[in-house]
């Protein structure tokens, strides 16, 4: 396998960073995650600019210019052989002395990850997931704003860790005040009355690239959206329920802790979506 | 330099982990900062039990064993020549393929550097510091407690950028209910009515070593005090200031934003508390 490393492609076993790295010693720097279907990037131009967000707003510079990402993931998935493919993008602050302050690190790194996509198990989709409402609560916004999509993944961590003890896919969590906002790696939608939910992104969530062609989607095709500040018992309560992520694209929930939603499963709005979802996506690829 | 990496010293240029290492994919990781006086460490088996106190609620064993580590720091300190040293270990999940869950990953990545301690310039001590009471609030403790030392440092590092764009030499961060609780890399301190006041591990704080010798030591000589939740209204009204963390030892903050403290900074009882310390600090050796 071949990772791009700051100006070069490696060999996997030659791909690494110092110690002194504050990606290393401080989670100090942002990613994405992007998925390639038969050669084409889903969102790319999307995820590139979140991924200049995300650094704009803990003061780090993406060094790559914004011309040259297309042709060096190309690259990534050509050298790896690669047409459907995982990639993951990670900018860290780079190497330098101890410290928290950012100009100690005078040149961020940079690594570009492809690897072969590895499709989920087909259940996942025709059974759906059991999620646990957990007790770890996402990071509080005027902490460490979840919009920013960083290397501080341990509030993340620990709730899965609480979720797979419960025996459950994901965990999804609340926010300090008791509102829904997402799982661990994905967002949360769910349908009542016939109207398409979500967490709003005031809510302490990450502004997800594929939750947004689901919203998208849905109100090209008349179907009614809203997004909110909603508690557990307003979930509990609806007809259907599925999680978004940029390589699962639409995963239905069956259950949450050991409530199961009341229609089949998957919903039927969740089914239509998904639909749309593979109809469209021709038009995402690039 | 040379550095110890798993299971041996390298040199510095060596020092390195793979991309895949989760401490850089995602901060899943612990570390401490030592300090020693003349080759012998400060609250040494403190810091290793902290260490392993932080990976326990991380789910993430160290894999050193305790007794090995008095024996590996001396060792640390004769390979680099020192005497006075700061030295900071960092155990991370280790590498792994990519994704939140810790058994991908089947061995901690352990580092151990060795520094020579750089002195503070003199009048941090003589003069105090300026703290900016900032926006950037600390890490909610049901989110990812301040009492794990992880590698997420995204939000101390966030709050840091904020106090110096103030001009300020670190930034004091409020908790989501509006009460202090520390700075970046150090605990807080005031004297009001002659009692010696420090917010309470239960507002969202590391439980420091330093802080807690400062306690110890005020307790043994007859000085009151108090751990409490305090809001910034109580501190401004504070005769003294100081900050504590392992480097720093003691150091008295002269204003915060533009208020300066009424005393004479350092403060009689941080003066005090200054000499307590450095009178009683070999007892803390080993």
């Amino acid at each position: 396998m071949w990772i791009f490393l700051n100006d070069r492609f490696v060999d996997e076993k030659d791909a690494v960073v110092s110690v002194f790295d504050h990606g290393f010693l401080y989670g100090d720097g942002v990613y994405e995650t992007l998925r390639a279907y038969g050669g084409r990037i889903f969102k790319r131009d999307e995820h590139l600019a979140r991924l200049r967000r995300s650094g704009r707003m803990i003061g780090l510079e993406v060094p790559v210019p914004e011309k040259d990402w297309p042709a060096l993931l190309q690259d990534a998935m050509r050298r790896n052989g690669l047409t459907d493919a995982y990639i993951r993008i990670t900018v860290s602050r780079g190497a330098g002395e101890i410290g928290l302050d950012p100009a100690l690190c005078p040149r961020p790194t940079v690594v570009l990850i492809a690897r072969p996509f590895r499709a989920y198990p087909t259940h996942l989709f025709t059974e759906g997931v059991r999620l646990a409402l957990v007790s770890v609560r996402r990071n509080l916004a005027t902490a460490l704003n979840p919009q920013i999509k960083s290397l501080n993944f341990l509030n993340n961590i620990l709730a899965k860790q609480e979720a797979t003890r419960a025996g459950a896919f994901d965990a999804l969590m609340l926010n300090a005040d008791g509102v829904l906002t997402e799982c661990t790696t994905s967002n949360l939608f769910f349908v009542r009355h016939g109207c398409l939910c979500t967490p709003s992104v005031a809510c302490s969530i990450l502004d997800g690239v594929t939750r947004g062609t689901v919203l998208q989607l849905a109100r090209e095709h008349g179907i009614q959206t809203e997004e909110g500040a909603y508690t557990p018992e307003t979930l509990l309560e609806a007809d259907e329920c599925f999680l978004t992520n940029t390589t699962m694209e639409i995963a239905p929930v069956r259950a949450i802790n050991q409530t199961a939603f009341g229609s089949a499963c998957p919903g039927p709005l969740t089914s239509r979506l998904r639909e749309l979802f593979h109809q469209n996506i021709d038009r995402f690829l690039s």
